[in-house]
């Protein structure tokens, strides 16, 4: 042995920023996403699967963080031809690559949802990963705002099935149509090339208003902000008299709908793009109004712009209004948790013709989060198992048997498969969370019995239990029954017993 | 226009051996897996989702088709630090790396199931993707052959619970120790360093039997064999003496699972590891029989050795035993769709100590082909929506009322968010597969009254009729009732529907 080569050991560790998922969040999870495929069906949206990785070509690059290495992508070559593909980092581009390459033959407008993981080659955080999952629907090849307000809809209809209460959640809605507007009412043309960065860079000051507020975007609309670290931003380069044009823009959000539209209608009087996206967002006031949505479901607001390049029109945000703490124990609002908006260009990237689109997407792992602080994450069905023990190893047909009695009634249940005796086996089903465990030792095979032990009040009684002699003169939560009886005295014992396990979860939350 | 660069248009394409899947299929599959998991859990698993790839060190080379480049795996670096990840091949590796990183606090042995995606980069053909879906069960940390044995019966119990009939399917068990002890006594000892690539050659050439033949596999076993094709297959160099011992083992197959292992036998009595290996099929015999598992549904096979590296005893396949016919519209087997086996030194790659594991895969994709193939495919539930048209577009609000209306009542319902015409609108419905139209032209709305068609019966007309005012003459399948009752209309003329629809898809089959 010690001429052998060192074995090589690699050391089992996850991929930064991934993450394993255990039972109980599988199973929140999954009900999340039955009710959000629930509301998404209803809303009349069907089902489709892409891939996990596309020709990098056809993503295309949307991501707004392009500093990292492939501009915040996974890519790698696809095999010995040298093309290369890219994990998907949403469910949109995806989306467009498939009407392109569909579009005859599909229903227009398509209406589809999605739900898949998704790759992000970003920082990790806490909380931040590189692989999350999302909740898509989008309307391809619909012109009309309808479709817009459809979605804000769907998404408020979403986060109340997942069960938010009103008041805990609003859409928020915006045009960058209007924004457009009012740039062009203080004299600078938002379609023109040479603007495009100068546009570019107004987005993201806006971008930046709630976190930095009012002040800081003045100046990150003007020459430009040192931030608290040093570091210099260079600004949009506008006019004292455009800041101020911008700023009162801003400042338009209302609690009502009209309001806001009544706002907004001086400022952008003399433009055309922005009296065309004003009408827009009339008319998804007026769809909204029509479907029973007020403004304490979806709200308008100036400030909201969303941060990917492709957006063209309406964009929506999906915003969480309570508080929360976070890890440092400071109460803040917990924020976004999707979003959206019209993407007009983005299926003409391939085909040349333009195909209006507008889409909406929910973070499943950012809602599950909120549910889980508000204390609403409903807890998956008990998945605890009937535990058959293994007293005598020579005796094992015996127990699968029995095993095989319970499942064919339906009844969660295993053989405990280790070879250890019977304390472990008992510290096995405590771990395992075990509802029962049926014990036939061979007094009971004697007798024709078999004994049947309630974990829930038997766990803490297991600790000083020494020995099987021990442990059955204590019989403590247990039953004894004839053997005959076992799936009988099995389905009794788990229905008693149902009501101090939902006691448990409730403790818990 | 023309000073313009020519923009780059990407072609709308998937990458090679991908593909997209539709609703129906989607909702087929996903029947499927609520089957799987419902059985998974049944016999105590529990869940567990790992991330889509893995360090490379991580997962480790155990592919069969190894000439590939990565040896079958995507792979990339995954930042700038230079550490490589792999797409997973399957979810065994990933779970050999989550149980060594969280050995202490798991429960032994740990029971787990988990469904995902899975990729390979392998030569893509007809049915076979680069990407595919597993559904795995597997027990680690258990020594016992009793974690096989249940294993087997899962597939058994799984298969059936997708609604493949006793007959249809049959789970086929070996042990790799028995034919190690074959080897034994035929005086090659299996265990020896300088006879590993000797003993993989028999391996090969046993897992050929079925496709070339008892002569085939004695020139694999002897010094080689040249196929139609002029090529030339190294041999495993056997004497002709040692070929007819494996040979004779290969022909202990039997119906009955005693006669199997009588059989087996007199061939291992001279080798340890071979009795081992007997006296393991012997104790998974007893504990199937105890189970109620006969040879009908669970059948011993020592032709299965299955091709990944890692299995170091008991081995087992699902086997699809209907005939059925393929592209060039030969009858043939339906083959494999997943299989199994136990493999103890997978966790011991980042441990050093032995932890004994065994698991068991279903293909999903394979398992959608076969009862496709069958023609027992569930049908998802029928997804039809009910579409409002737009007969005005002023009048968008009070449609998008009705929708609402509709989808407040659970009814699938959409408006149409075209600008189209009525006809196209009536085309898009067909298309949708919408169950009912609701109709309110000006006629109706000054009436207060509202239309519903039955698209069932009148998709075909609605080809024929030209013009809005036709088709209202032409009133068929249509009622017209008060705007009031429009909820309480819809959803009796959906229950009227429903038989109509079931028949629809029943003629499908």
């Amino acid at each position: 042995m010690a001429k052998k080569q060192k074995t090589f050991r690699p050391k089992p560790r996850l991929p930064k920023g991934m993450r394993d998922i255990r039972a109980d969040e599988i199973g929140a999870i999954n009900n999340m996403l039955e009710k959000l495929k629930e509301t998404y069906e209803l809303y009349g949206f069907e089902a489709l699967e892409t891939p996990a990785f596309e020709y990098s070509d056809c993503l295309g690059k949307f991501l707004p963080d392009q500093d990292r290495p492939n501009a915040g992508v996974f890519s790698f070559e696809e095999d010995e031809d040298g093309d290369w593909v890219s994990l998907r980092y949403d469910l949109t581009a995806p989306l467009a690559r498939f009407v392109a390459a569909n579009y005859d033959q599909l229903p227009k407008p398509f209406r589809r949802y999605q739900t898949g993981s998704v790759w992000r080659n970003e920082k990790p955080g806490p909380g931040r990963f590189r692989q999350f999952t999302q909740f898509d629907a989008d309307s391809v090849g619909a012109d009309s705002v309808a479709a817009d307000a459809e979605l804000a809809m769907l998404g408020a209809d979403s986060l109340e099935n997942l069960g938010l209460k009103r008041g805990d959640y609003q859409i928020v809605m915006n045009n960058r149509k209007i924004l457009d507007g009012v740039l062009e009412s203080a004299g600078i043309n938002p379609s023109a090339e040479e603007n495009e960065l100068q546009r570019l860079t107004v987005l993201r000051a806006i971008d930046k208003l709630e976190r930095l507020g009012t002040e800081a975007v003045r100046q990150l609309l003007g020459e430009g902000r040192k931030d608290d670290s040093g570091d210099f931003t260079k600004g949009a380069e506008l006019t004292p008299g455009q800041i101020d044009q911008i700023i009162s823009y801003l400042a338009t959000g209302s609690a009502e709908r009209g309001d806001v539209l009544g706002g907004l209608e001086e400022l952008v009087a003399n433009s055309e793009i922005g009296r065309e996206g004003l009408k827009e967002l009339r008319d998804i006031d007026e769809l909204l109004t029509a479907g029973g949505f007020q403004a304490d479901r979806v709200r308008f607001d100036p400030t909201i712009v969303r941060g990917l390049d492709y957006y063209t029109g309406p964009v929506m945000e999906a915003e969480l209004t309570f508080e929360h703490k976070n890890e440092d124990d400071q109460l803040v609002r917990f924020g976004s948790l999707g979003g959206g908006g019209r993407y007009d260009g983005l299926v003409a990237r391939f085909r040349g013709a333009k195909v209006p689109a507008t889409g909406f997407s929910i973070g499943v792992s950012r809602a599950y989060a909120a549910l889980e602080a508000l204390g609403k994450l409903e807890q998956a069905k008990l998945n605890a198992p009937v535990v058959v023990l293994v007293m005598d190893q020579d005796q094992k047909g015996r127990y699968q048997a029995m095993v095989q009695q319970l499942r064919g009634a339906g009844i969660k249940s295993e053989l405990y498969l280790g070879t250890s005796g019977m304390r472990a086996q008992l510290k096995y089903a405590d771990k395992r969370a075990a509802s029962l465990v049926v014990i036939e030792g061979e007094d009971e095979r004697t007798k024709g019995e078999i004994t049947i032990k309630d974990m829930d009040e038997g766990s803490e009684l297991s600790k000083e239990i020494e020995d099987n002699k021990e442990w059955r003169e204590a019989k403590v939560a247990q039953k004894t029954v004839p053997h005959a009886d076992l799936v009988a005295a099995v389905k009794e014992m788990l229905a008693t017993n149902s009501g101090v396990a939902s006691q448990k979860e409730a403790d818990k939350s």
